[in-house]
Order: C-alpha cells, then sequence, then structure tokens
C-alpha cells in the first residue's frame, strides 16, 4: 500500500470538506432545498468566474458542454475558426468537424500559444467566420493563451467567441464580463476541486441570442431548454446532485481562500516547479505556461517509466503525455488543492525518482530551486 | 428538522454502503486501478440485466442514454416506431422528432400499457420501420408494459428494439439476451440504488453493427467511441468516478440479496402498497401496474396537498403528478432500497396525511392492509 498523492491536471485532489458532502444522504432535486443549492452554486461559479451571465451546469464531463455550446451557438455550414495546440484545442476542431462545420484552423507548435496575429490573419482572410473557438490553458502542453485579445478579434470581426476554460477556471486570470467572453466552458474536476461528472458553461446574452435561434438537432444539451428551467434554479434532467452539493460546498471555500489569493498561489506553485525542474536541469515544454499544471520534457521517451516509477514508489500520480506527446512529457498538476507542502513533497519525490532513474545524477537542485521561490517574498 | 425519507420514484434512497464509496479520496481515471472497478461494475450490470452485451457507462443522466440509443442507432429520416403512455415514453418521441426521424407514434392512455396488437398492426401498416423505442415500465404513471412480446414483433419485422429500462432495471423481469433486446436504456438513480448522474446502455451484436454505420452528428454520446474504450475498460471522457465505485457496491449488494429475492421484494412492495391504498378507497392508477412505483388518484387536484404535507409533517419525499397528471395523482417509489418496514412507516404516514386533510375519514385500514399482505406468506 502507497498513500494515495492525486497530482494530475484533472481530476484534481478533492477536498475533505467537499468529499464528506457527496456521502450526505440523498435530496430529490425537484424541491426548494435543492433549488437553494443550485442557485448557490451558481453563484459562486459567477464570482469564480466574474461574470453576471447565467452558468448552466450540466451533468457531463467537460467535453459534454464543448458539444453544447458549439450544437446550440452554430448552425450547419456555419464557418468557424479554431485554435489548436494541443489535444484538448484539437477537441474543438473535432466537435466542429462532426456537426458538419466549415472550420477554419489556426495551428501553433504543441507547446506554444496559437500566436494572436496568425489568428488575425485568418480572420481577415476569412470574413464570414461566424465564431471563434478556442482555449485558455492547454492541459495537454501546459500552454497559456491570450483569450483576452483573441476575443478583441473576434468582437471586431462580428464573431462569438467561446473559450474552453476547463483547466484556466479558479486558476488563470480570466475576466468573462470584462473581456466579453460569449461563452466559457468549465469542468467540475479541475480548478474547482470536485470528482468529475459535471460540467457548466457562461453564456452572454449574444450566446443566448444564438441558442434560442439553434439549428442543429439537439436533445440532451438543448441549452435553450436549460436556461429555461434555470430560471427557477431547476434543471431539465435529473442533475448529479451529489457533485452540486460538493462544488458549491467547494466554491464556499474558495471564496473564504479569496480570488487573488487562490490565483497568487496557483502562480506560485506554478513558478516553484517551474524553478524546480529547471534546476534539475530538465526542461519545461510550455514557451508561455499556464498555473494549471507543468509539463516537463523527459528525454529518450522514458516519461511513462517516471510517472509509473513515482506512483508506485511514492504515491504520486501525475499524468503523461497524450497523442503525439505520449512517452515524451510529463504533467504535473497544480490546479485546485495544492500549497506550498504539497509541492514541497512531490518535488522531493519526483527528484528522488529521476535519480533512480538516472535520468540525474545528483539529489537536491529541484527542491531548493523550489524553496528559494517560495522564500522569495 | 424532519427526518428525511426518500420515496420517490428517482432518485431513489442510496445505502450507506454506497454513500460512504463517494467520500473516497478520488483515484485518477487512466489506471488500471479505475479499469478494474469499470469491470466490476460492468459485470455488475450484466448480470442484473442478463446479458453478455457490452454495457456502456455514460456520464449523464439516463436522457442522454436515450438520447445515445437514438443517435447512434437511426440515421436521418429514418421510420421508427414510438410507444407513448406517459412522460417518460413520450421523450423517445421528442428525441426521434429531435433528430428529424419519421416517427410512428402507438399511444395509451396515461395510465394503460400500450396494447401489443395495436404495435402490431401499426407495424404491418408501415413496412419499412427500422426501429421500435419502447418503455418498460413508465415512471410517470406506474405501467408495465409486456417488453418482451414488442420485442417479438420488432426482430419479426426485421427491426431493432430499444428499451427504456431506466425505472425497470433491477425491479421488473428483464431478460435482456433471451427476449433479444438490443438496446436496454438504464440509469443510476433507480433500481441501482446511486445517485443520479450516470447512465448506462447494453448493446446487443445488431446494434453494435449500426452504430458502426451511425449517420446522425454526435460526438460525446458517440457510441463507436465509447465501444472502442470499453474494449481496455476505459471511457472516452473523464467519467463521473466515484458514482461509478459507488455503483459498483450497489451491484455488490444486490449479488447479496440474490437477484430473484431483489424482484420478489419488489413486486411485495408494490402489492403491499396497492392493498394499502386501495382499502383506504383510493384508485390505483395504472391497470397493469409496475414493480417501482405507484401512482395514486387523489380527487379534485388535491395530490400536490397530500405531497407537500407529507413531507412537511412526516418527511416522507414522494413524488407528484407530471404534466397532465399534475395535481391528480401522487407516485410512491419502492424502487431500489426498500424493505417492509420502510413500506409500512409510509402507509402510515400517507394514511394520517390523508386523514388530516380530510381526504379519507377513518385511519387503520391501509397499514393493515398492508400487513395482510406482507404475513400473507
Amino acid at each position: 500500500m502507497t498513500k494515495r498523492r492525486l497530482f494530475s491536471p484533472g481530476p484534481t485532489e478533492v477536498p475533505w470538506q467537499v468529499s464528506r458532502q457527496l456521502a450526505q444522504p440523498l435530496i430529490h432535486h425537484r424541491t426548494d432545498e435543492f433549488r437553494q443549492i443550485h442557485r448557490e452554486l451558481v453563484e459562486g461559479l459567477q464570482w469564480l468566474m466574474r461574470t453576471e451571465n447565467p452558468v448552466l451546469v450540466l451533468t457531463s464531463s467537460g467535453t459534454g458542454a464543448m458539444e453544447a455550446a458549439a450544437v446550440n451557438l452554430t448552425g450547419p455550414g456555419d464557418k468557424v475558426l479554431v485554435t489548436v495546440l494541443g489535444k484538448f484545442s484539437q477537441r474543438w476542431k473535432e466537435i466542429a468537424e462532426a456537426y458538419g462545420l466549415d472550420v477554419i484552423t489556426v495551428e501553433a507548435t504543441w507547446g506554444d500559444p496559437v500566436p494572436v496575429e496568425k489568428v488575425r490573419e485568418a480572420l481577415e482572410t476569412n470574413p464570414d467566420v461566424s465564431a471563434v473557438f478556442t482555449t485558455h490553458a492547454e492541459t495537454s502542453t501546459g500552454v497559456l493563451q491570450d483569450v483576452k485579445a483573441m476575443a478583441e478579434l473576434a468582437h471586431n470581426h462580428g464573431a462569438l467567441i467561446i473559450v474552453d476554460g476547463i483547466t484556466s477556471v479558479g486558476c488563470e486570470e480570466l475576466e468573462t464580463d470584462e473581456w466579453g467572453l460569449d461563452v466559457v466552458v468549465g469542468g467540475a474536476q479541475k480548478g474547482v476541486m470536485t470528482p468529475p461528472g459535471l460540467s457548466y458553461l457562461a453564456v452572454s446574452p449574444a450566446a443566448r441570442e444564438r441558442i434560442e435561434h439553434r439549428e442543429h438537432p439537439v436533445y440532451y444539451f438543448d441549452l435553450a431548454r436549460a436556461l429555461k428551467s434555470y430560471k427557477n434554479w431547476d434543471t431539465p434532467w435529473s442533475p448529479g446532485i451529489p457533485l452540486i452539493i460538493g462544488m458549491r460546498e467547494a466554491l464556499v471555500m474558495m471564496r473564504a481562500e479569496g480570488r487573488e489569493n487562490i490565483l497568487r498561489r496557483h502562480a506560485r506553485n506554478s513558478q516553484a516547479t517551474r524553478a524546480g525542474v529547471t534546476a534539475l536541469g530538465l526542461r519545461v515544454l510550455a514557451s508561455v505556461p499556464a498555473r494549471c499544471t507543468t509539463a516537463v520534457v523527459i528525454e529518450n521517451n522514458r516519461a511513462e517509466s517516471v510517472k509509473k516509477y513515482l506512483v508506485k514508489k511514492h504515491g504520486f500520480q501525475i499524468a503523461g503525455g497524450q497523442a503525439r506527446l505520449k512517452g515524451k512529457i510529463v504533467r504535473i498538476g497544480h490546479l485546485g488543492y495544492y500549497y506550498e507542502a504539497d509541492m514541497v513533497a512531490l518535488m522531493a519525490a519526483f527528484e528522488s525518482t529521476l535519480f533512480d532513474l538516472e535520468i540525474i545524477d545528483s539529489l537536491g537542485p529541484g527542491v531548493e530551486a523550489m524553496l528559494e521561490v517560495y522564500r522569495g517574498k
């Protein structure tokens, strides 16, 4: 038996305060008691996402909410622009193609953000683009994109801007209303520290206008129906009741910590992790790193060995590379319920693992560099 | 404060053995540990549903799995037959219409099953029907349908038979393989005593053949993709991990009780409840009652008052009528974790409520008639 320590960029560690809520005797959802809980959860998400837009909570993983956004905000044959910089932003493209949209792709090397300038050019070449689908933090590479600038481009173009914020909500600077983001999609099992099974979307007035005139076939993810139920704090279908109660509790904890404190903690964890792995002589994949996860390049296709050794010997469950990055990187999650002590413990085990596997030849510099960051001020 | 007692036909009471599983430290789903749990859950569901077909577990409520079945097994413009006998069977019609199918509806008065003879006639008149969508137990009326006979008709016709078993799995006689059911859809929050947030489908070889040639656009509910992941006990998207662990535990409990014992218990609870309400001078809505829930007619539109008084005074959360039955019936759930003692306690409170509201003028006959059934043998 090894003590479990979940450090993946999703699902992330769930605080006991949230876990114990899941074990409560089940209540029925067609009750005032549930409606009040739903309302409090939504108000918490609005606070976190900096929006006064409705936030619709769906019983699905984040991919379901991505599909809901695409299906409800576009019509057959619409031309849309998608930024692709890794596995999860690639998903926008796959969803758009599944619905027969005319997809303009602006790509970046995995490890880089898509340059805003390339998006501008693509929009100029394609004046009939009606929606831009982009990704705030790309989980597969740990890269942050300038969503604010992309939103400006989309708006100047008269297009909607739809953002995958699944790994950025509760971690990155995100100003849904100030930046005019039409849809921001989130998931439970990320910065909001809840097990997977729920997703959510903030929908702007312009997005709601499109939703009312939806053309694609849809039923479970019909957002017009969800918006109608939302008026009474109901959901169209039986919702994931325990997770809704758990996520509400997570937001109570987050409000107690304070939004700025949470973002600062994530920035510090991210900076410290980068300092640690760099001191070990390893390279961080992301040229513009997000705060959610640090993707570390492991040479000679030994990333899976590192991941497996780390969990087996020390119990730390980190993530490996996906698709074309499989075997080439490991991803350390620090998104959600992680503090200095957690990161230091992880780094010591990580260093020890690399040493045991003869990838590095001395112990100490990782933890030392990390602590320097934490003690910096 | 009133002690809570959940007696709705979904969500149903969750045993503490299941609840406590939800509060476990979260594990990652891309691990052998999760795959083993997923496998055990599937094997449990196969045991319960009497099938060797793959059972795909989706992170959505039951409606999502219904949509998944419809989208993956039909093509645009296909002619399908739907039996409509209440609010939930009506949903098959709505889903089919949302996807532009040519829908032949065979209806029954709410409270009756759709006569098999009417289905036979409709199939004869419409030789090009490629799939029959039906409902085993209609939750809104408490009516049971003869799915076995309908399956025979569909097969003789060369059509697929797709069954909503959401409120029948773990409660009614259901022989998925023996009856040749191509799809049976289930939900977590019903007979399998788990909170809502998961659904599942058993898919026959003929259904899998159609899935491989799907034509409608779909992404999250792409069952070909789910089947591919299933081969390694994976899921395409982040699954509802705690609910999967909880539902596995529920199936361990069910196997310990035994399938025949569970079905007999449900039959007895259902029979005793009907005896009780009949002795009170009330009418059971269903002409062919299912074992999952008893819909009781309350005259003079007083059903909502009964429901509210019962939960406020005694803590028993039953369900009211839906759509055209709103205000006209209450529905007592006895689907899942309910035993004689639970039903007797419910009946005493129900009787007391009706007496306080001056709907009946003497106390006692309901509990008495119920106990006669339980003591019968």
